[in-house]
């Protein structure tokens, strides 16, 4: 990590009190203060140019800068913790790296100053290939109060933020990650398990189950579909409530709560100001997998679906 | 940061004692518990094929991958600090892209191995591009006891470990992190400065030196010129010495400490069972610049020679 090739390098303001970058980027790495008494939390994604996004098709870098902050705070959120530091390594193409590597670079710097997150260092490269960012990010969780994802119980509500469905068409770039939400919940409720919704509801959900070692029953009239699921439905004849279910990259929590923990905070939510909308999905079962059941139909095994990675041997 | 997609998920047993991985890889985010009373170190790099490295050409991809947490430990003990844990992102090719894939991540894993490292999760993805990993590498050092590259002051001995010249025969790839020796000089000596040799050690010793607001006078009869840059010196007529200062991916610490604290560190040195070697190369004194003197002839100024990264616009 070299401060030459250091794209990013700001402290910003909102940093919260307890933590202190004390060598910025600029050194050969960064160092931190951690907040006394609480756990470190990391996370790590990459994304690539023709995978993650295309630039150009109404994808500019400084998306790509946003978006690849936003996942990884997504990540902190969906664990319950508190965003503060990220380091952003880069592989920018030769040709016009350079106005990328600005364009993304504000980006990131805007996302992270709007969550209080400092930019700690990072590694900016170029070469002829396409542009890749990887941003780790770092965060801290009183002990012992980390979401997990293996802590759902039979009896159990699940619940989640925002809408599903339809990302591509534009959300999937624009993500808002849940901190502050996670945050207000966890200061005052109980949650037994958490995950982000990035490759798809039902994959998503399906994975929470298997490490929880329960099933998961959705009502399926109560999913909150986004309008962009009924516009992406109107365009391919799919349902909007597929699109709901198997988009992926709505970046929404996942929330496994008992129930009368779930019904407070429900009530809590709808007087409060939160803009975000809060809605009870479904309940953990005993069983596996995740079930889906609506008005007058029987309950039926929903076979998960959304992005899966895959190599060509 | 997906589970099912992770290809690091090793909590190795030679964690410091006073570190624990409470949540590892499998859930959005791992979590970690900080050492007590510590400061948190961050530092990040990230290779691509093709221009870190050229696999097959006698680079394998588990070479790859020990490169890949190696020049981010050498980080971590240019800092003298204590590494402890590591995130890995990848873009694997998508044919072949498994099994290269698991070769790196041996690679990583017997590394971090060696030096207590926990890999605490990451971010594997497939794509039609070449490999490219990101390591993220967080260790932890004593309050205010970083080694800074802007603490050198007029008077103090430059000292440094290893031999330059010549990495490209194999030692760019086989890169062995100093973090054994930092830790050793860190717990008993006083460094003014610190950084390790990555791009060129007159390159990176100008930056120490511009960074301190000093200039470094090295004696170049004392320099330790490794036998690979004779070997290449014989191969391409260019001097060894010339190899020595400017070839970079040396990944030895560059050390500024006061002049009798290096003295009684050369005098243990020497008489301790260090493989590695430990050699007064200079001192610091007043201006700027980096300059070089040798018997029998006048001091003069260096270009700072090294690798040094660019745009096309």
């Amino acid at each position: 990590m070299h401060s030459e090739l250091e794209f990013v390098a700001k402290l910003v303001a909102g940093l919260p009190k307890d933590v202190r970058l004390e060598v910025p980027a600029g050194d050969d790495a960064a160092v931190i203060r951690p907040p006394a008494g609480r756990r470190t939390v990391v996370t790590v994604d990459m994304l690539m140019e023709g995978v993650d996004f295309v630039l150009g098709r109404g994808c500019s870098a400084e998306a790509v800068g946003h978006k690849a902050l936003a996942v990884n705070l997504s990540d902190l959120a969906a664990m319950g913790s508190r965003p503060e530091v990220a380091v952003v390594a880069v592989a920018l193409p030769r040709h016009g790296g350079d106005a990328t590597g600005h364009a993304m670079q504000s980006g990131i710097a805007r996302l992270a100053d709007t969550f209080g997150v400092a930019l700690a260092g990072g590694d900016t490269n170029t070469w002829d290939g396409p542009l890749v960012v990887s941003v780790t990010a770092i965060g801290s969780v009183a002990a012992g109060a980390a979401w997990r994802r293996d802590g759902a119980r039979p009896g159990d509500l699940i619940l989640t933020t925002g809408r599903f469905g339809g990302s591509i068409l534009g959300r999937h770039l624009a993500v808002e990650p849940r901190c502050r939400e996670a945050a207000a919940i966890a200061a005052k409720f109980r949650v037994h398990a958490a995950i982000d919704v990035s490759d798809g509801l039902s994959l998503d959900l399906s994975r929470m189950m298997a490490a929880s070692g329960t099933a998961a029953m959705l009502d399926l009239d109560a999913l909150p579909v986004h309008a962009d699921a009924e516009r992406l439905a109107a365009q391919d004849g799919r349902s909007a409530l597929e699109h709901a279910l198997g988009d992926g990259e709505d970046f929404e929590l996942l929330l496994v709560m008992p129930r009368d923990e779930a019904t407070r905070l429900l009530g809590e939510w709808a007087s409060g100001a939160w803009k975000t909308p809060l809605t009870a999905i479904g309940e953990v079962t005993s069983g596996s997998g995740v079930w889906a059941r609506s008005k007058g139909s029987e309950p039926r095994q929903l076979a998960p679906r959304g992005y899966e990675h895959g190599f060509v041997s």
